[in-house]
This record gives structure tokens, C-alpha cells and sequence, in this order.
């Protein structure tokens, strides 16, 4: 590795692992999950959180490089999640995408055992489908190819994709963007599904909606990043990361 | 700036600095949302935190001066929140009111959501008018003047205007009682809206509720803000304010 | 005062002060409520958190005695919640009652706007009367001898009545019974709470609940106020008071 | 003892103190709740916190040998809890168990009040039987020997037994498998709970659920062992413990 290289590795390592450790405390990831960020550098490869280490605690360390072409890790490095093809599939065909979020939220799972699609309900879900987000019918690990392949499919165009009685993935050109959209996505499930408990939404459709997408997002990502990430500080949810 | 000006400006710069991390720790404003006060001294000033600091986290130079007059900020500070425009068109035409929180608490969203007005349900909510809090009926972000307006045409008399599936504004003589208002109002919504669950709640009305409203509120604005004020300063709310 | 008397104060105001600090730990006390203890001593001296104190921060000094037979708060000392009213009636006519909580907890308050009787749902709840605490059907403050009494005649001889749209109050022989009433039928309460959104919850009665209510209260208040009174005191809960 | 016995023993009250403690910390063990191990030295030997001691602030010194075979605590030692007849049945008819959990987890003991099965609704529960957990149907304590055979008659060949309108009991080989199975017990059971009240939740079934069960649980317990323990150390959860 030239020193750039190794300088840039150290970045990826201490924005995902801040990652990680902020969407722990923000309550959007507990066991499992993982965050991924595509090198811009080098676009063939990312890097991903291990699979073993805890959520609350990593650090710098257990962020490990991927080689996308060869779908291996990067030289002497602890283990990748086995879901490591929804990162690899999803980074393959879509070039816009610079980081990738996959989590178990609560609300979300909660309506996908419902059958009913994660919809714009309040503003902070207006970056969603107005249709909803989509869903990968299944609750398989993805842990092949194969399914790897299925999950971006279903994701599409897509900022989020629901994985029914599992999880959801969220993407991003950035990593404040994919975590925003993680964070936002389970609030907006949670309006929603509060709703839905005493009679019919009002979805957000149409013009109002439009007008919402464009309105509300604009310098949204970096500010809502700023909030959770000076809160994870000041609550010393960063202990023992170098920063 | 006379001594007295830029006296006056510690207190106001402290008096909301304070109010906007006792309301995010209170669990009613987060990455977005903002408090100002109107200057006693200088009626067509307000004292506003600014668009972009953390509200965990915010220290008193980012509570910025803003002319109602010119609708501009006052000097060389931070950019106001782009909907600076709810004060200033309440200020305007609410003489009486002297302080205004504008966040997203997340029941009153929820009933907002619904359909349903936010209505006296306990005697917490008993400052609320018999009908509902009025409500904006639109999502949109007030960041021109002709929706400041209609927003405080909506607001009207009351202490608190819901936002349709966006938020709400509440108002007060002080600062204190403006939070007071924004907390309360989340109260009697989660309770409102957790006994539409199980079927019709019995509302407060008629006697009832304006006994309610002159015996329960009398000195009860600094004694709330006190326990909210003591509970940040003991959990460390505070740090790195100069209180 | 002798200094036996002294030494006795002394001892009210400290579990008093700790009884208050560990009932808004534990969730059931907020910006109002208050604990008192009857002086064994003294039976028509008890010992109540003044009005204006914060519950999370108040100290022994602002524990005051009161005086039931003239109605007035003994030497200079603090204001006592205007709601006095709600203890000296309960102590006049329930000679086994050597403390009573007054709180505002969520679910009991729900359940009430809902007009549901408090019922014994699960093994926690099996202390409360088969057909449910006594209901006190008026929201408004008990700042009254009349209303006084008309809540102490609601009470009877139960452990615990609900004020509608307004709170609870609790009584026990100690204080850990009353604290310990008043967590254990705010836990019942969300628990019957969460049964009746799904269905006809089954209620705990006849030879089922007689038998748990025999069975599972010997030993538990000393066992459960231990609990919370550790709990309370690992987490920082006691800052400030001399324990 | 022989000295190797005696570092059994520290072993083993240093894995349930620090068992109990997680549970606390992870929101499924309160003021009443026990963990046990079988000791794989001597299997009629089982070690149990005690009674009294308060699950936030207990320490090695009170988990306690229990002697299966004679019924009776082990030496001078604090007295175990009242229902170590759950721990003893158990281990006497189920050779592979290793470790129990007997707590009172707020959304499985909901379902109980409603008579619901506590099934498979996501990932996280697919470790449960398809038809859903066994069920007792009693809430009393489990102090005596008859109740406790019926409790482990009812527990059958399951991972966890819900006692109705009273608590939970999980099993595993080893502590951390009994524990996750708790933990998860719960987390299944409030997404259970929450898609109930939006219609009929689609359950886990068939080839889905069987494929779930194998994939997902491979290496599993370990890892979310892990991230509890990493937790709970980093929050101070185990203050006072040697570890």
C-alpha cells in the first residue's frame, strides 16, 4: 500500500466505524447490521464493519476492506458479515450509490409482518416512494449470490428496500446520506405504524409530496448527520475510537 | 452596542441556548427545530438558535439576533433557520407573545397523521382550547413570508398550532411558558392518542375543564420549567454552556 | 425540639427526599407528585415534599412536617403541595396508613380517559382489588378539605385509587409499600393496557387471584423498594442527598 | 472443596452475576428473575443468584450452589429464590439444558394476558417452535415440587415455556444460548405484539421457518452474547464485579 492508500484506508476505517457506533446509539442497530463505504479512489473496493465485532464497541480496526470484482476480503483481515452481497450487488449496479446501510429497525420489520409498505406518512419520510418503499419478499439471510443479486434487484432506483420479516437496506452517495435515510426510514415507520393504529393515514402523494422531496432535503443529509454525531459524541458514544 | 445591549444579548443568547437543549433532552426537538424570544427591550428583535448548530449541543453563540423589521439577521452571525418565518409573522401579530418553540414531537404528529385534532384528554393538556389546538393544514416548510402568515393566521389566539404531518408551534409570555406549552402538548397527545386506542376518550369540556384551566396552570409555568431546568443541569444537559 | 426529635425529622426527611428521587427514577413522578410518611411517633405529624422542589433534585431540607389536626405545616419551613388535602384526609381515617404516594404515571391515566378500571392483569397487579381500584371520577386538584374528603371516601380501604384524567394515588403501611404500590399498578396498568389493544384481556380473579395475592406479596415490598433503592443509587439518583 | 472446585465455583458466580446483570441492562429481568448454570463438573450441582439480592447491584458473593439431588442450598450461603423448583425440575428431566432464565419480560407475558402464542413473527424469533412457544397455564409461583414438574412437563423439549400472565422461562447448553433465547424470546414477542394490532401478523411457517432456524443461528449466540457483554461493560453495567 502506498501511504496515500494507507492514508485513505484509515479514513474509510474511522468514518464507518463512527457509522456503526452512531446508528447503534440512535437505535437503528443492535447485534447485527453492518455499514459500507465505497472507496471513490478506488471504486472496485469497499469497506465494511466485521461480522464479529460488537456493534457498540468496534473500532477503527474491525473495519475491513472488500475487493468487489473478486468477492474476497483485502488481505489479512478479520471476517465480513456473510450478507456481504447485499453490499457487493448492490455497489455493482448502481454507480451512484457510495454507501450502504443494512439494519433491522423495529417499525419497519414491524409493518413488513404486516404486509403493508413503508410509506411517506410525515415529512421526514418525504424522501421515500410515494408508492412506498420496495420490499424483497423473503426473510432469507443473504448470504449467496443469488439472493444478493434478487435484493438490488428489488431495491431498483431505489433509497431504501424493506426485507420482509428482516431487516432494511438503505443507500447513499454518502454515508451521512445512507444513514440519515436508515434513521429517517424507521421514524417514518414509526408515525406510520402509530397511525395505522387508529384508522386510515393520510399518506404524503402527489404535489405536496414532490414539493416535500425538493424542500426539506436540501443540506438536510450533512445537518441531520451533524445532530446525531455531535449527540453520539457528547454521550460518549465514541469511547475508544481514535476520531 | 451599548454595555446594556450586549448584557441584554448574554441573557437572551443564554435563556435560549438553554431552552433548546432542555427541549431536546425533554424529548421534543431534535435535529431540527428552534426557540426564540422577543427582546423586552428592543420588541422587534427576537433572539432565534441558528439554522445548522446541533440542538444537543448548541452554545449561546449560536442563539442569533434577527430584525423583524428588516426580516433579516442583526450583524455579523450564523444563518437563521430558513423558517425564521413563523416568528417573525407571530411576533407580528401576537403582541402578547414573547417566546415560540417550533419542533416535531412525535404524537402530536401522529394525531396530525390521523386526522385528529389535539384535544384536552387530561388535565396536563387543560391549557388547550375545548376544540383542539388549530391546525395548519399543510406539510409544507414555512420558509416564505405568505406561509408565515397564514400559519399565524391558523395559530390565532391559541398557545399551540398543530402542523400537518410536520409539526408544531407553541407560544408563551416567556420562554418557559412557550416549552412548558410544546411539553405539555406532547403529553396530553401521547395520552390522547394512546386512549384512542382503546376506544373513545372521554375529552375535558365545558366546567370541567375551564376550572381545570384557571386552577392547574396558576405558577405551574416556573415550576415545570424549574424540574426540567434541575433534571438537564443534574444529567449534564448543560455541558459547555456557560448557564 | 428535643433531640430525639430531631433524630426523627432527620430520619423522614431522608427517606422521604430518597422515596421521591426514587419514584421519578423509576418513571411514576414528574415535575408534580408527592411521597408522605406519618411520624410514628407523632401520628398526626407527617412528612411531604414541599410544592415547588424538583422531584429530581430536591434534598432533606425541603422535606417539611405538617400538622394533620391544624391543618398547617409545622415551623418555617417550605411550602407543601396545595394538594396537602389528598394526605390529611387519608390519615384521619385510615389509622393503618403510615404512607401515601400522589402521582400522574401514564398508563393508569390512559386507562382512566378511557374509563377502564385499574384491574389486576398479571401476577404484579395481584395486590389490586378483584374488581379494580376505586375510581375518584373528577380530574380536578384535591386543594380542598371537601375534595379531601370525598378522595379519601373513594379510597375506602383499598391500596390504591384512581383520579380520572388527573393521577393516582397509593397507600401503605411503609413507605416502600406505597412506592412500591404505586410502581407495581403503573406496570399493571401498562401491561392491561397492551391486552386491551389485542382483545378481551384476562383478568386475574376469584380463588386464582386470592391465592397470588397471598403468595407473592410476603417479603416483596422490602425485596422490590431494595431493588430500586440499589438501582437508584448505582445510577446517581441520590446526587446531592446525604443517604 | 479442592482448589479446582473452588475456581469452579468463582467461574461459575462470575458468569451469572454478570448473566443477571446483562439481563437487567438488556430490559428483561427486574426485581425478580433468576439465572442458573449447571455445573459440568458435578451435574447435580446448579448455581443461582440469590433471592434478595438486587439484580442491578448483585455481585459474585450471591449466586449460590444449589444441590439437585438433595434439594438444599450448598453450605452457608444466602437463601435462593422460592421458585428454584423451575431450575431443579428442569435439569432433572432435560440433560442437555445447561442453563435457565426465569424472568418477566413485558411484551411475552402482554400476549399471555391476551391468551396468544408467542410465534415466530421475524428472524430474530425463528428459533421458536412453528405452533409458538409452550405455554403454562397458571400464573402462580412455581415454589413448590408439583408445580415445578409441571412447569418442565410443560416445557417439553422447547427452548422457553411462557407462564401465563406471569413471566417467561428459556433454556440453553450454556448461559449465553439461555440468555439470547430471552433476550430474543422478547424482541420476537413486541414485534409479535406490535403487528397484532394492525391485523394479522404473516408467521414464520414451513420450509421459510426451517431454513431460518438452520441458517440463522449458526455462530449466533456467541455474537449476541458478545455485543450484550460489550455493552453492558461499556455502560458500567458491571460496576462492583470482578469479571
Amino acid at each position: 500500500m502506498t501511504t496515500l492508500t494507507r492514508d485513505r484506508a484509515a479514513l474509510h476505517q474511522a468514518l464507518v466505524a463512527r457509522a456503526v457506533r452512531l446508528c447503534n446509539a440512535a437505535g437503528v442497530m443492535d447485534f447485527n447490521g453492518h455499514v459500507s463505504v465505497r472507496d471513490p479512489g478506488e471504486p472496485t473496493t469497499f469497506w465494511i464493519n466485521s461480522r464479529a465485532a460488537s456493534r457498540s464497541t468496534l473500532t477503527e480496526r474491525d473495519i475491513v476492506p472488500f475487493d468487489i470484482t473478486t468477492a474476497t476480503r483485502i488481505g489479512d483481515v478479520a471476517e465480513p458479515p456473510s450478507e456481504y452481497h447485499i453490499h457487493r450487488e448492490i455497489y455493482l449496479v448502481r454507480p451512484d450509490v457510495g454507501a450502504i446501510v443494512h439494519s433491522h429497525p423495529e417499525y419497519v420489520n414491524v409493518l413488513s409482518i404486516n404486509g403493508e409498505a413503508l410509506r411517506p406518512a410525515s415529512s421526514i419520510g418525504s424522501f421515500l416512494p410515494e408508492a412506498g418503499a420496495p420490499t424483497f419478499d423473503s426473510p432469507v439471510l443473504i448470504n449467496t449470490q443469488p439472493r444478493g443479486k434478487a435484493l438490488a434487484a428489488a431495491l431498483g432506483a431505489a433509497p431504501a428496500v424493506v426485507l420482509r420479516q428482516h431487516g432494511t437496506v438503505t443507500v447513499g452517495r454518502t454515508v451521512p446520506e445512507a444513514v440519515v435515510h436508515m434513521i429517517c426510514a424507521e421514524e417514518n415507520a414509526r408515525l406510520q405504524y402509530r397511525a395505522l393504529q387508529n384508522g386510515v393515514p393520510k399518506y404524503l402523494v402527489g404535489e405536496e409530496l414532490a414539493n416535500l422531496a425538493r424542500e426539506n432535503w436540501t443540506n438536510a443529509y450533512e445537518k441531520y448527520w451533524h445532530y446525531y454525531d455531535e449527540t453520539a459524541r457528547r454521550n460518549g458514544t465514541y469511547a475508544g475510537l481514535g476520531e
